[in-house]
């Protein structure tokens, strides 16, 4: 067994989800493993990662109401609102999505179902550098 | 250390939770390994897992009837709703649960806590073959 | 690459959160792997473990005040409620937190983002012992 590991920053140019499953990809290409796991690492308290459907838009869409609607922006009882609105509803949207996501490996490809994509899932409304910890292990 | 993988297929009947804690440790024994982690991930999107309370069911009747008032079926302003009302919930309710989990293996059993059982959650109210992908590392 | 596992037990002495991160990084730097992974496990179900700003205990207050709202104490319609108003709400914040986080190693390290901490969420109002698996795995 192996352990590959590299880091990578990505830009997210506003609010909304984005499809990193290629730039992962090609980590695990990299890395040379065939059998094992795959762990994405966002570094970050404002900015997740999902796993959900990759085909319909509408989807990725449905989910950002019910965000928007869940976790209010702005909400008159948050203390934390230094950077804005979008502060502390950014922190709590981390806490009920993810700060990682473990995937396997399979024949040296990503055995995600048919229908599912990794996502970078931002939640400030600016735009923002986020740094991610990608490590591979397996034979 | 070693890297041992197997996929398996489960049928849930209905909208729920399924106890697969012993199917699970059913792979961990058949891999051999002692100490180290067992993945689970569930290769869909509309279906994920949780860890809860494994004694009174009324916990998962719970769950359930606060995810039903959560996450909304049918909701007005979901614009993907092709499969029916529990098309877009199904969705949202794998986003804020997990679709994969890691478990500590010691002595070659799964390291729960004592009240802690690992259950698919089908959010579909339809019946569904789902596919996990099971990859247990350690010695 | 090798495994090395270690139980501890914390005393979480009321609802809230307790930050974590030094007595894993102590966990690590015990285990002498210098890359790789780091996965703590809480064998609980009404205490789990997130990942949110270290700095500004302003944020953990709001997380407090967003999860009292969304997932109410003492519902009324809950079933399971034989250890007071916040059992099955414990459980419920459980599920939409995580019960395991797994962290990249780094050069002996625990490779965290500047502003994150791993807290343990204590979701009951008295005090428990909560115990935690950790697992290191690399090289």
């Amino acid at each position: 067994m192996a352990t590959f590991q590299k880091e990578i920053t990505l830009n997210a140019s506003q609010r909304g989800t984005f499809n990193i499953t290629e730039a992962i990809q090609n980590i695990v290409s990299e890395s040379g493993i065939q059998t094992g796991l795959c762990h994405v690492f966002i570094q970050h308290t404002s900015a997740s990662l999902i796993i959900t459907e990759n085909a319909d838009p509408t989807v990725r869409q449905d989910i950002e109401y019910w965000m928007s609607k869940t976790v209010t922006d702005g909400d008159q009882n948050y203390r934390h609102n230094y950077e804005g609105d979008d502060d502390m509803s950014a922190h709590i949207r981390c806490l009920i999505t993810d700060m990682s996501h473990t995937l396997p490996v399979t024949r040296g490809r990503l055995n995600l179902g048919t229908w599912q994509g990794l996502f970078l899932y931002e939640h400030r409304t600016g735009r923002f550098n986020r740094n991610l910890v990608v490590t591979v292990q397996g034979d």
